[in-house]
């Protein structure tokens, strides 16, 4: 664990952890996957997500930090400090008992991402940084993969759009890559890219990510050696907007990235001439 | 735990989490996903297979059971008794540091499945069975979920497999299910299945599995009350021949593995009229 780690990063996956095995042990699938409206962020709300952020904000409330939640919106108590927070990342694999979500959290001080940390909360794996250090699971540094290549890249992706152009845009980095997975887990698939347990992560085109889902990968990627960055270049920077949307792309190297971004591009732009998921 | 589960399924478990942590710790990625030869089920195996293997080869001989493993084959000490054993599942995960691998193993008596244990190796979750009882890692009995239709069911596939057939049917497959998610890992895929946690796992007709992928699904389907077959109703039986292939399909009920199984079967016979991947 780094030493200087803003203990509201600590304490908020901590209470994240109990709040999830106590949310785990006294409700059903069925009543974790209930909607309580729509939260901040402008998509329903699982239940699961009520009960996990609640008890965080209750737990970070001594920290006297500001918090923007996925849920709750930002919390303004006067402070530089605000903690860009996903309280469960992963909400449907929580709510299911699938044991693959995280909470994950950045630190802005005076907008500026400075500190972030992801964890998976199903273990207490736990990947944090901060502008001069990183910290994986086993304790050391973070350190990225070199893939240079889409060929020979394992990636990760969001789960299929089915719409036509995002759908295209899917199929055809599955069809380039070495290897694809779909762990419906944002945040624990960018801390694997600053592992190098896999080469890159992608959305590719469909703009579902939040602040909330990149912040902490911005922070891992700059003191990490890897790239966090828009498929449209869009900066991914801090707002109190929730509803703003990225298509995060969290790459090794530079080259993973913009061939990563170019088969994007050219999928979204160009209707295929046969049909995709037929051509070799 | 179980009472009466055979202790070479529990040694093997135990084995598997020693050796896979010890290889982790002092083999890079590259070194563990190095190719040592082709198995005795015809897949490259791994370095990281080859390595677990041996540990629990060593440590099951003194049970004086019968093995099938995957890379070693069919190790015939005269017993009535054969492990079918599938010391990774996952191996590319195994390999890279994506936390998701296991140990899983039947036991054959005279030639029936009667036992069965999968080991998620990074947490210790355990799933067993015998044929009267089942426990996963609550401490409670497998409990599949209700669900019988596929547009509201969360299913994990295998991940695609770009030729024309397999793949328009992996797409098919995922326009229709509520959710689909790519482990990387069918022991696992299936376990959750047992779980309740997702709906259905399948191999939309790739012919990927062997039968140390399927075997303990068979147990625990019979004893947790869910579906274990093959797309094709190739029996899903004891053999000493891993060479043989099934496209397997683990469903919470018969109308679900009827309806997921219609719909590949129809991806695989009737080429789309329209791109598919760009169909809504």
């Amino acid at each position: 664990m780094i030493a200087n780690l803003h203990p509201a990063l600590t304490d908020a996956a901590a209470s994240a952890r109990a709040a999830l095995a106590d949310a785990l042990a006294s409700h059903t699938r069925a009543q974790l996957e209930a909607h309580d409206g729509i939260g901040a962020d402008g998509t329903p709300t699982m239940h699961v997500d009520t009960l996990v952020e609640h008890r965080i904000l209750e737990d970070l409330a001594r920290h006297r930090v500001n918090v923007l939640s996925e849920e709750a919106g930002f919390l303004d108590h006067g402070s530089t400090c605000t903690v860009v927070l996903d309280p469960v990342d992963g909400s449907a694999n929580a709510a299911a008992g699938v044991p693959l979500c995280a909470l994950s959290a950045a630190l802005a001080v005076d907008g500026e991402f400075r500190q972030a940390l992801t964890c998976w909360l199903h273990t207490g794996d736990t990947w944090h940084a901060t502008v001069d250090e990183s910290c994986g699971p086993d304790g050391k540094p973070l350190r990225p993969s070199d893939a240079t290549r889409l060929d020979a890249a394992a990636v990760s992706l969001l789960r299929p759009h089915i719409d036509k152009a995002a759908g295209h845009a899917w199929w055809e980095v599955a069809k380039t890559a070495r290897r694809i997975r779909v762990l419906s887990c944002s945040t624990v698939d960018i801390a694997l890219v600053a592992s190098g347990a896999v080469d890159a992560f992608a959305d590719p085109g469909s703009d579902t990510h939040r602040l909330v889902d990149l912040a902490a990968g911005v922070v891992f990627a700059r003191t990490g050696g890897f790239v966090l960055r828009d498929l449209h270049d869009r900066p991914v920077t801090f707002t109190t907007d929730l509803t703003q949307r990225w298509s995060g792309i969290a790459a090794a190297t530079g080259q993973l990235a913009d061939e990563l971004a170019t088969t994007i591009h050219t999928a979204l732009t160009q209707p295929p001439r046969e049909p995709p998921c037929l051509s070799p």
